[in-house]
C-alpha cells in the first residue's frame, strides 16, 4: 500500500482556490520512501456532453489558453466549494448554454493526474436538452455555440478537434454510452 | 487572441523534470490583463492500448499514487527528453508488459489542462501485439498484467475501473477506433 508519510506546502497562487503546490513524502509497498514527491491541488470541475430534443449536440469552438488556435469544447467548469457534481453541471450547462436537459447519466469521476493530482473530473451525459433562457457566461474566451450531429462529433473527435484532454474524454466517453445513441438515432428518424 | 506577457518562474520540484510552476501575465481578447496566471510544467507521456492476436486487451491492475485502492490501467510512460511520442510509446509498451506490436494507430494529441497545462497526453492503439521478452518496469507502484476482452473492457471502464483521466480516455478512444472492434472481432470468430 502506497502512504503518505507528511504533507509540506510550497506554493499558493492567489487565495489557493485554482491553484496550491505540495511537496509529500511517500512510502510505497516496497518500502522505498520519496521525499520529495510534488502534488498539485485544483479545484474539481465538471463537463457535460449535453444532446438536444433534435438529436444535436451542443458545443462551443473557442480559444483556451493552453492551446494553439481554436478548439471544440463541451460545456463545464470548476464546482463551487462544497457544491455536488451532478448541480455544478446543471448550473454550467444554464449558465454557459441557456438550455435545460431532462435525463442525466453520469460518466465518472477520474483524478486529472495518477502522479500528481491536480483536480478530478466529474463527467457527465444530458439527453433531452431544450434551451430556456439567454447565456450568462462569465468565461474569459470567447465562444460560440454549435450544434453537431452525431457524425459530426465522431469525426471531429477522432480528428482532435477537441484538444483538451478532460473535454476529449467527456465527448469519447458519451459516444460510447447506450443514451447517446439513443437520444441521436431516434431524432434522426423524424 | 489570448497573449502571454510575461512568464515568471515560481517553483521548480527537484531538478524539474517532473514539475515546474510559473506565473503568468497573460491578455485576453476582450483586453483584460491577469497578472498572475499559474502554469504548470510537466512532461508529456504517452499511454497505449495494445491489443494482441488474440484479440485481447493488455492492461495493469495496479496501485497509483493519487487513486484510492486498486485502478485498471493501460501501459505508458513520460517522454524522455527529446523523444518522439510514438518512439515512447514502443518503448514503454515492451518496457512495461514486454510486447511489441505490428500496427499502431495515433489517437490524439491533448492538453492535459485546458487552463494550466500540466503537460501533454499522445494517445495510441496498437493492434496484433506479441509477447516478445520478459518485463523490466521501473514503477514504484506493483502492478499485475491483465489480457481482457473487449467486453470487459468496456463493462470495466462503464464502471468506472480505469480511475485516471488519461487512461479512461486513451481507452474509449481506442474502442470508439475502427482498428479496435477489428483486432477484437477477427479474434473472436477463431
Amino acid at each position: 500500500m502506497i502512504k503518505t508519510l507528511r504533507r509540506t506546502p510550497l506554493l499558493t497562487m492567489g487565495d489557493g482556490r485554482f491553484l496550491k503546490v505540495e511537496a509529500h513524502e511517500v512510502e510505497f509497498a516496497d518500502g522505498c520512501v520519496v521525499p520529495d514527491w510534488g502534488w498539485v491541488e485544483s479545484p474539481a470541475f465538471v463537463n457535460i456532453v449535453p444532446v438536444t430534443t433534435s438529436g444535436r449536440l451542443l458545443c462551443f469552438r473557442q480559444e483556451k489558453y493552453a492551446v494553439d488556435g481554436l478548439t471544440l469544447a463541451p460545456p463545464g467548469g470548476y464546482l463551487e466549494p462544497g457544491e455536488e457534481p451532478l448541480l455544478a453541471a446543471r448550473r454550467e450547462l444554464l449558465e454557459e448554454t441557456g438550455y435545460v436537459a431532462a435525463n442525466w447519466y453520469a460518466l465518472g469521476s477520474y483524478v486529472v493526474d495518477g502522479n500528481r493530482g491536480n483536480g478530478v473530473a466529474h463527467f457527465f451525459l444530458a439527453t433531452g436538452a431544450v434551451w430556456q433562457q439567454p447565456i450568462h457566461a462569465d468565461d474569459l474566451e470567447v465562444q460560440k455555440l454549435l450544434l453537431l450531429s452525431r457524425e459530426d462529433v465522431m469525426q471531429a473527435l477522432a480528428a482532435g478537434e477537441f484538444k483538451v484532454l478532460p473535454w476529449a474524454a467527456c465527448v469519447a466517453l458519451a459516444l460510447l454510452h447506450p443514451a447517446f445513441a439513443a437520444a441521436t438515432l431516434a431524432a434522426n428518424s423524424h
